[in-house]
């Protein structure tokens, strides 16, 4: 069946999300800050002036922007997609933005007759396009259901976690786990490397044991190979990071490695790096001693 | 080919790996603190008065001590293995002990005309009893082949990382990375948990993207379960991030969540439960606050 689907915010990861669901037949109403790429328009997608045009067009109300104040403009400002919404409409926000705002949005575009799903990703730019993203869903089982069809056409490991709030809080203890298993990774390279063993080879020994992680597969082989062309941005990690930090304040946590590993972004960002891969990560624990992952003396 | 193995230290692990080196036909001279265990002289192990007496009676000295002060008196202490070792035999030592310590060992049994192999282990009592240890070595090629048949019926996933020290110091950045991402699935959880997201479900959703581990898979499940018994306790975890620590300190490298965690389980020997599952590492961030994994408010 054919959805008027709307998507607003045509970015790095939008653009690729949009062009699947185009693939998969449905109708697009497009509105982005930054215009509607050519591409997009190429096959059919149709420029809106506003996330109310938007909204007044499509049923489902897709948003892909980089943070909650976005969201919130968005949906709740000047031109916005609640100025237009119609009862029976569903707004998704497939953002990474804060699980305590979450539920603050839901429940105003609830108070409209209109259904709201958090559906944040991951996997990424390569995941965006191959249509391979993780989506951790927070929102009602019919609702889910709706739309389910629409995810199935931008990623795989399509989960319902619990309600509205519970998909971005998914998305934030992911962002934690893989902050904490990078700093992890780096941490026992680098003392494998300064202790004078090869890191390649320590970390095929640690592979089929207790430390096996994707982190320690694909950003391991980063950081041996020096290869931190992105792949996700320690700029964004900190961001998503800083949602843990705020979310841990608000709920009186005590999160101490988050708020470390958040200090060394911090640190990155000072020192240029902000644009590599988050692998590199591992560069401002080297840069705290004089010793890199794989450098012999 | 029947061998004939000397192997000293019987405890949890050391047993039940002496165990399957007497099923895969090898004759074993045997030596341990607390005595030689009645099941293994049931099979026909041979109890020695003294390491010195198994040196002499084996060619293959094996040892699995708790840490490096046993090592040192088992190899060179009064009648310990250095004084009773002829030229041509092989010391193996699978203790998880230090790196730099190592190096000096292995140096002092090559200049008795010996070969010296470092072996440490991971895979815990129940990896030792069904023969599938990981076996991180460190010494030369010819010395790993020819102790690879004895390795085999000891475990699985057995990789030769380098020179004398490299084994241990792979063992050393097995147990950094396990205790940082214990670390990191907890403060993921807890944060998930406070939230008000169930916590079983987000660590379901998150299995198949980056935050993948096998922590998250075992230890995670341990946590929402609430199940801390054994498994490989907090007081020998302690221990090995000790050993990190003080390689690090010798190395001059700072490892900032390393040393953080050490000291998490200092406050969790403090708090009496240095022999729960280390997993039980989440009760110490918990405790930071008011919050439990799982706890609903």
């Amino acid at each position: 069946m054919t959805t008027r689907v709307g998507f607003i915010g045509l970015g790095i990861m939008g653009a690729p999300m949009a062009a699947n669901l185009r693939k998969g037949g449905h109708t697009l109403f497009l509105h982005s800050r930054s215009g509607v790429p050519q591409a997009l328009r190429d096959v059919g997608g149709v420029p809106c002036a506003s996330p109310a045009e938007v909204a007044r067009q499509a049923d489902v109300i897709i948003l892909m922007v980089p943070d909650t104040p976005h969201v919130e403009a968005v949906l709740f400002g000047e031109h916005g997609v609640a100025s237009a919404l119609e009862p029976g409409k569903t707004v998704v926000d497939m953002s990474s933005i804060s699980p305590i705002a979450t539920r603050t949005f839901a429940q105003r575009i609830n108070e409209l007759g209109c259904e709201y799903l958090d559906a944040p990703v991951s996997g990424g730019e390569v995941g965006a396009k191959a249509a391979s993203l993780t989506i951790m869903v927070g929102g009602k089982q019919q609702t889910f259901d709706a739309v389910k069809p629409l995810f199935d056409l931008m990623g795989r490991n399509i989960t319902l976690v619990g309600g509205n709030g519970d998909g971005q809080t998914t998305k934030v203890a992911n962002q934690i786990i893989v902050a904490l298993n990078i700093q992890a990774v780096s941490e026992a390279l680098l003392f494998a490397s300064k202790a004078g063993a090869d890191p390649a080879k320590v970390r095929e020994a640690l592979m089929g044991g207790f430390a096996a992680s994707r982190v320690l597969e694909v950003h391991g082989e980063r950081m041996i190979k020096r290869t931190f062309a992105p792949g996700f941005r320690i700029a964004l990690h900190r961001k998503d990071l800083g949602l843990a930090l705020d979310g841990a304040k608000a709920l009186e946590l005590a999160l101490p490695n988050t708020a470390a590993v958040h200090d060394l972004m911090n640190a990155g960002m000072a020192q240029g790096v902000g644009d590599l891969d988050h692998s590199a990560l591992c560069q401002m624990i080297e840069k705290l001693g004089e010793h890199a992952i794989g450098k012999t003396e």
